[in-house]
């Protein structure tokens, strides 16, 4: 007999069925038993007498015939309520120990250090689960997306032969009798493929020895790069808010019964999304707040969360791309502004209040980026294969870098990114506590 | 004015327009200079007088007038060779130093060692450059194949506390004050996810420290895998060789010119995939050569290369399926057939002579799964979070693992897999080679 998955069995009343899948929960009424059975489609309610004794979190196979439940029994917290299904034979196929939570509750009410203990039991709730069904929508969106822009998929290495992009948080790996380094960021590969594809993306890792835990870092964390040549500033912001957009708009449109257990508002993206120079952006909040930012080298977190309020609020907009961040500021591949120098050609993407992706046009002169490492106190030496790109003809071209647990969190509103990584890495852990 | 690609010249016949890209090629004839562009869809003559001198690989831009270029003189090499674009106007955008090879021939003949040394600058050449388009499909087939199964994408760490899948052949990684490791393939993660999504799929990293520089092996490699709950071992066979196929015609589909280049002979893939246990490919092997390797735990490289010859000769197929490797060859988690347990319930699928996908039924039963762990000299406390999915009910379940650059290798026929690694590591080499 064929398996029949729970989202299709409202179809199928009178039918007898098979369904497997696990119990949510099983409640003892003498005679009667009560058995929420849940698969990857959803929960349905089983109903038998004698039945063998099985516990939460078991993998049963269930034989029965679905039937019509009176209309005042009817469950309207679960999609299949409306219909239940008649035990007629039950089997064990794994028996579950005993659970240390309780996992048949609509919110799972664990601390975060219980929620990471357990991750291997805690993900399979329905709405810690939801949260990377989101996630898997989030990256196809802007896979989509990029394609779209005519990028080809690179899958780039993340073992390195020198620490690049700053020393202190990065790791160190044995290399056979080497010493080599988990990359921090897919940016410098990225870079030296523009000459090969003119347009390419990733999904990679990036490794940084945060020293700290915060509830904003990982790690190890999953980035979605873009890397585009031929394209002017203003092109490149386009392209950035083509990408930003389309990614949240087919996650929510993939994705509307997850954020709905979210309570997450609809998306709110004007055509124009508004645009903004860090130093208009200070301005605005001095004017709204009287906090004077005007002459500070970044926006800090208050400001964000201000700067996006005001672009709500005037622009009817969830995003807000600010630009012309101090160049000393950023990295040692930016393009800083011909017109005023001491400012780059940098971005960031806000998103109800937080920072999602960043980027900037780059320094695309051979000799201008040995000059940028050096002034910052690197070697060149060590950037051999990067300047190798650059040497041999580069054309004009940037991108930008989504993180993808950053914006699953934000998405969301979770309180910790830890919550949006099946398994997070941070200083004190690597599934297990560190000790 | 608009840039207009390469691809979308022969359409504007007379029109004026501008082109972007690298210096193909250059041939100066005194008052008249050829230049072949390149961009990312296709190569174009342009011809010109009074230029400024530009070398191969600079970026420039061209504005001219497409014409149709004599019968006679026709190119049938390049896609644009009917028609030619008469240079108005050239600016150099980034200027390439002088070449330490000719990147201008139809094949770039250059040993493994240069190829990788100058592999910013190699990957440029259209031959080199199209194995990582071909690559990109197969990926692209692999998700779609994968999604269509109902598998649901995860992004899993690469970094763990223990070395759990054999000790020798990992990196070691200096993790804050801690050792971790580099995992050795998915395969833990995703079975660890298997009863959250039931199906899942991911292209994730691999790190094997393989202590020897072969044709086969990479220290870093990229895998595609699935894994699929409430499945028995026909329904697991059916499941992978529908994603070899759907994966492999994918990219036969969308990389037409690409395989052209590398003379790949069209796909052979019969509706019924020959399948054949172990032992019944030896007896075979042996009628058909009488060589005798019929009590041999393994099939070799050679026996692999005759099986394929016989499935192509008697069932006109690319793909064989092998099952019931013996029960010790393979890794602590498979599953042996319960019929005869000295021989498990495993798969490998061959194509053209090399095995390019690999897996089997697991072991779900939690108690099972720590007797064949300690069987194997393992600890099974260095596998918490890995028993901790079995010990709250595992379904029956099983999966798969294709490896993205052997299989780029293979179907392209390339003689080494660091050919299909856009930026290979191994024992002598992160880039540049170690020393």
């Amino acid at each position: 007999m064929e398996r029949t998955l729970v989202s299709k069995t409202p179809k199928k009343i009178d039918e007898k069925v098979k369904l497997e899948g696990w119990v949510n929960s099983v409640r003892d009424h003498g005679k009667i038993t009560f058995i929420d059975l849940r698969d990857r489609t959803g929960i349905i309610q089983c109903v038998g007498s004698n039945l063998p004794k099985v516990t939460a979190e078991s993998v049963i196979e269930i034989i029965g015939k679905i039937t019509k439940r009176p209309e005042k029994l009817v469950n309207k917290n679960i999609q299949t309520g409306e219909i239940e299904l008649q035990i007629e034979k039950l089997k064990v196929l794994a028996n579950a120990h005993e659970l240390p939570i309780d996992m048949g509750k609509e919110e799972l009410e664990v601390e975060l250090p219980t929620l990471l203990d357990l991750r291997s039991l805690t993900l399979r709730h329905p709405k810690v689960k939801s949260i990377f069904k989101v996630q898997a929508k989030l990256a196809e969106g802007f896979r989509k997306a990029a394609t779209e822009l005519g990028c080809t998929e690179i899958f780039i290495p993340t073992i390195a032969a020198t620490a690049t992009e700053g020393g202190a948080e990065v790791f160190k790996v044995k290399y056979y009798d080497h010493d080599a380094f988990m990359t921090q960021s897919p940016q410098l590969y990225k870079q030296m493929l523009v000459p090969v594809f003119e347009r390419v993306f990733t999904i990679a890792k990036a490794y940084r020895a945060e020293p700290s835990v915060t509830t904003r870092h990982l790690s190890e964390s999953t980035q979605m790069d873009c890397e585009l040549a031929f394209v002017d500033f203003n092109e490149l912001l386009d392209a950035l808010e083509f990408v930003g957009r389309a990614t949240l708009q087919y996650a929510e449109k993939e994705s509307s019964e997850e954020l709905k257990m979210f309570n997450v508002p609809h998306l709110k993206i004007p055509t124009k999304i508004p645009r903004l120079k860090m130093r208009e952006a200070q301005e605005i909040i001095y004017k709204r707040t009287g906090v004077d930012h005007r002459n500070e080298k970044d926006l800090d977190p208050e400001d964000e969360r201000e700067i996006c309020k005001w672009a709500l609020e005037e622009k009817q907009s969830d995003l807000v791309t600010i630009t012309h961040y101090p160049t000393k500021k950023r990295a040692f591949y930016t393009a800083s502004d011909e017109l005023d120098p001491e400012f780059s050609l940098s971005y960031d993407l806000l998103f109800r209040g937080l920072e999602i992706l960043s980027g900037s046009l780059r320094i695309n002169d051979y000799k201008k980026l040995v000059e940028a490492i050096k002034s910052r106190g690197m070697d060149p030496k060590n950037f051999e294969m990067y300047l190798q790109a650059f040497k041999f003809g580069m054309p004009p071209e940037g991108g930008f870098s989504f993180g993808l647990e950053r914006l699953t969190m934000k998405l969301l509103e979770l309180g910790n990114v830890r919550e949006a990584s099946l398994y997070p890495r941070d200083m004190q852990r690597v599934d297990i506590r560190l000790t």
